[in-house]
């Protein structure tokens, strides 16, 4: 019997960092010499319980290079809640036949903290299987909520994004108000927590700048006390900028815009605050308002990446293969802020019970409610996540992305045949 | 009497490029040293009319060089429609009566259709005032729907941020497709024209690589037609992403989502066909779907700008001193491609009345109908538009773009109290 296997997968929502981390861990993995073949599942747990993986081997390190600038997941990600093993063990019977005929003693799980849940339930169900699986969990969500951790890494650049895109959304607003738009308004991501939106006010410092209001969903919202700030902005400042998280609610807790469908792990899918708060601003305001809604442009903007961002999704990817060596397994890697200058982070570990389900929100310090300015411990800890670019490369126009007909599934053990 | 003043005046929905070409105008009228003072327009012809005017002069050359790189209109533009001179001559008056008090014998106009008939009438009314001013007309709309122009400058980096966006979003959903989102759907401005759709599929060359489905106003929609399309991508692909033009319509050829509101040039506000495709493909094809609206984020994406846009914006902005120092005037100046390789423009110039208030619409055979495919002679027009890429400098993680408050108001000459 060779060498062990690694098996590398991704879960939840992508971001622009996931492949970055997913290149790094590759790399490392291979500079080690102690691993096999290194897997990736095709749409993560799907891939474990199918026994579709991609064999990573015959990528070169070109091909990693453009893969490390990719947005998304190359290897597809997944939404699937493991049930407790107990209720039904079938899942976790399938995923650890396939890591037994592919004979993977190691997986490499990155995702948000539902994500986490699923790492600790893989870790605690190993006393029923014969096959040795050390499994590690490494941070990743937009949505910044990840408890343990400095940051969640792809929150970064989506943070830069939205940052970026209001400022522009702002001159573009400013310039219109005489005889058009007067408001507008960005919906971000975010259920519960308002990290993305708070990062839209990372460079303002007067009343008069835009994002004029962040709304999040630490924070209830009045519609009254609202309208009555976007009039107050446009009468002294001749427009009103708003960026507001998808999920937040009014004062006995409801949703603004709740829609009756739900995901696999039981969220309410939200959407359509953006088009609510226009159509208020336009109805009860008497005022012209556009508004935007950037979805998956905001989490997938390979383009506009924080080199932060960029660093720690290596670092963490790296590390993950140095601890999986070291014995380390059933744990969830995290960044730690050092607090020399220039700003750098650590990797630490935590308990996976300390991540798994729960949410990490924004403080309320950090956004002051009357001004709507960010305090400056919020721009202490943003700042540094936010600065340097890491652009890809462009060809003829659109960036070179990588091509994910350059992977291809690997061959089941037990047959000579393609995995189809 | 010194040396006659210019001004800039800008109009209709602002771009990526309208301050590079001012700043260009700047450069070149300072340099020439034929003109007195350079002002700007606050608000277009709503600064005109109302004799607030932008004095460039302070402005130091690091300034205009940010100014280049900024987004939307610093100065400000509008959406006014002058009347018929014989309806009601008092904008006129007005605005000669400014023009007259600041000694401005010269005055660069840049806008679409719309603005370019605001050129036109400015030229034909001449004849009812002693004052002496010669009007110019440039070029812009990212709706790229101006006639005798190569194309519109505005429109290369809308559409190269079009077609990047829709790359990322791509990889995102198939990403996603397993057990979530299968369809995204991404809705761009275009009234009467698909040229931002179109440029979406610039980087597709196989049937199978997204954007599967673009929507444009040229072809009429046909909803079963478009369900069965996207439904046999979703069985064939595993996901389907699509780009719709928010004006396009039925077989009857009435917008899709239609909405009361019109704005100055009595245009009906569009908007919602992302929504309303993402509602079909889910309530009538049972398929999960997301979709963004980038609205004013697509065409003020400063982060993101063709680098032939950028030098065309530039060359025009020359371009235009250049033809009022030799005397030409009551024209709009325009791009026309040259055949070698590489591709580069000249400046050409055209009757306002082959441009004022007409559309050019997208050759049908630049999309074929079946598979989406843009055509040869398609890709070989949009290619060099998108082709390479002019950063803004960042400043701790967001663009450092020019400062409105930089810019002083001018002094009205019968004055010398500041106009507030």
């Amino acid at each position: 019997m060779g060498k062990p296997n690694l098996c590398i997968a991704h879960s939840g929502g992508v971001t622009a960092i996931l492949n970055t981390t997913a290149a790094a861990t590759i790399r490392r993995a291979r500079e080690s010499q102690q691993f096999g073949t290194i897997y990736a599942a095709e749409f993560g747990l799907n891939g474990l319980v199918s026994g579709r993986l991609f064999d990573t081997t015959p990528l070169t390190d070109t091909q990693l290079t453009q893969l490390s600038h990719t947005p998304s997941s190359a290897f597809g990600s997944c939404r699937f809640k493991l049930p407790d093993y107990t209720a039904d063990p079938k899942p976790y019977q399938q995923i650890m036949q396939t890591c037994a005929d592919f004979n993977i003693q190691y997986l490499v799980y990155q995702g948000g903290n539902d994500s986490q849940d699923t790492t600790l339930k893989l870790s605690a169900a190993q006393s029923h299987f014969s096959h040795p699986l050390a499994v590690i969990g490494l941070p990743k969500t937009i949505d910044n909520d990840l408890e343990g951790t400095d940051f969640c890494p792809g929150y970064p650049s989506a943070a830069k994004y939205i940052a970026t895109s209001i400022q522009e959304a702002a001159l573009d607003t400013w310039a219109m108000s005489k005889n058009s738009t007067q408001v507008f308004i960005l919906e971000v991501m975010g259920r519960h927590t308002g990290w993305l939106a708070l990062a839209a006010g990372i460079a303002r410092s007067h009343p008069e700048q835009a994002p004029h209001s962040i709304l999040i969903p630490e924070r209830s919202f009045c519609k009254k006390t609202w309208l009555d700030y976007v009039k107050r902005c446009v009468s002294q400042y001749g427009f009103c900028v708003v960026v507001a998280s998808e999920g937040i609610t009014d004062q006995q807790g409801n949703a603004l815009v709740a829609q009756s469908r739900t995901d696999a792990f039981g969220h309410k899918q939200l959407g359509g605050v953006g088009a609510y708060l226009a159509d208020l601003v336009s109805t009860q305001a008497g005022l012209k308002a556009h508004w935007a809604l950037p979805d998956y442009l905001q989490r997938s903007a390979g383009h506009l990446r924080s080199a932060a961002d960029v660093a720690c999704a290596q670092q963490l990817g790296e590390a993950a293969i140095d601890a999986l060596l070291n014995g380390q397994h059933s744990v969830m890697l995290a960044l730690s802020r050092t607090q020399s200058t220039p700003v750098s982070w650590q990797t630490t570990t935590i308990d996976l019970n300390q991540c798994a389900n729960l949410e990490k929100t924004c403080p309320l310090d950090y956004l002051e409610a009357e001004t709507n300015l960010l305090s400056d411990a919020a721009k202490s800890y943003l700042t540094p996540l936010l600065t340097g670019e890491a652009s890809p490369e462009f060809m003829h126009g659109t960036p070179a992305y990588f091509n994910r007909s350059d992977l291809r599934l690997a061959l089941h053990p037990n047959t000579t045949e393609q995995i189809v």
